[in-house]
């Protein structure tokens, strides 16, 4: 379909598309999923059907709108996993995961919602996690995270993340890096007092 | 002037008021404090005249909204101050404060933010982060708080359990209290690792 239209709409309809990408970034982030299509359209300044014909649903318009992320995510677990010392990748995998969130929240909406029909997304971030519950079996063999860690506080962690609210950018970093010290601290194995 | 009124329209304005109230504080939770006064008006089915009669500034809408919570907060750190172990002190009253905000997502908002004509709700908030202060300086001169835990480092924790998403109120607690554990481990100087 798309070589059949004159080069300026081709170029006009890759446009809409990063402009509908971006404005779904933006929106998502500020005021989470429930955000309705027709308001993401209005917003990019497009026809619904023309949003609707380029993200059938909304799962569709999320998983791309957040594509890089997820394989930055996934980037993480993975580079966690390789280090040799499991707590050392641990940590360095919730360094660089909170990063990546501080900076994008509506990523973590996103990360952990569940999407029935968005299954390239769900399968990714389902990965992702059977990941970083290997890691941390390995760190917890290691002697080094807590026993008592389960996958969940992944998700509990993350959702802490996401509360931060910052002047800029750079603060959100600055205060998501010292939260995240704190709880790696709070999730080591060696103060080891029960957590309800 | 309500003296004046006959008995059943002062009723409907006391249900008026309460009305206000209640919907300021669920509005709030849901999507913080930006939502304009004409909304909250439109939402407790009054009119705006009869919301500014009662409440003539935001600041003053939150104020009362959120007293209950602002004493419950004061109480807890009182209670704390009072404690003669001030690291259990400290505790207790980070697991009380977690508990109140963990509810009411909207007093979190409010308590974080700043308003420079809410002064009541400022100068109250302001005395209860002094007598935080003053009981971090006592548990870390017991030498039981890490000595690199700041005033700033309070609202970093009240902001990361302000990210919990839970489906009920008791969901919402029971992973408050976990965040709550596992920050107040991370804030313990037993394992002293410098944080960012």
């Amino acid at each position: 379909m798309p070589d059949r239209l004159p080069h300026t709409l081709r170029s006009d309809a890759r446009d809409n598309r990063e402009r509908i990408l971006s404005v779904a970034r933006t929106t998502f982030a500020a005021a989470g999923l429930d955000v309705p299509m027709r308001e993401i359209a209005r917003r990019a300044d497009v026809g619904p059907a023309t949003l609707y014909r380029r993200f059938p649903t909304k799962e569709a318009l999320v998983t791309e709108a957040f594509a890089d992320q997820m394989a930055a995510c996934t980037a993480a677990v993975d580079e966690g996993l390789a280090d040799p010392d499991p707590w050392h990748g641990f940590r360095d995998m919730i360094e660089k995961v909170f990063a990546l969130h501080a900076v994008d929240r509506g990523f973590t909406a996103a990360f952990i919602s569940t999407f029935p029909h968005a299954i390239d997304f769900t399968e990714t971030r389902d990965r992702a996690l059977r990941s970083v519950a290997e890691l941390a079996r390995r760190a917890k063999a290691a002697g080094k995270l807590r026993p008592d860690f389960v996958i969940d506080d992944l998700i509990l962690v993350l959702m802490a993340n996401s509360g931060i609210r910052a002047s800029s950018p750079a603060a959100a970093l600055a205060a998501s890096r010292r939260l995240a010290a704190l709880l790696l601290q709070g999730l080591s194995a060696e103060p080891a007092t029960p957590v309800p």
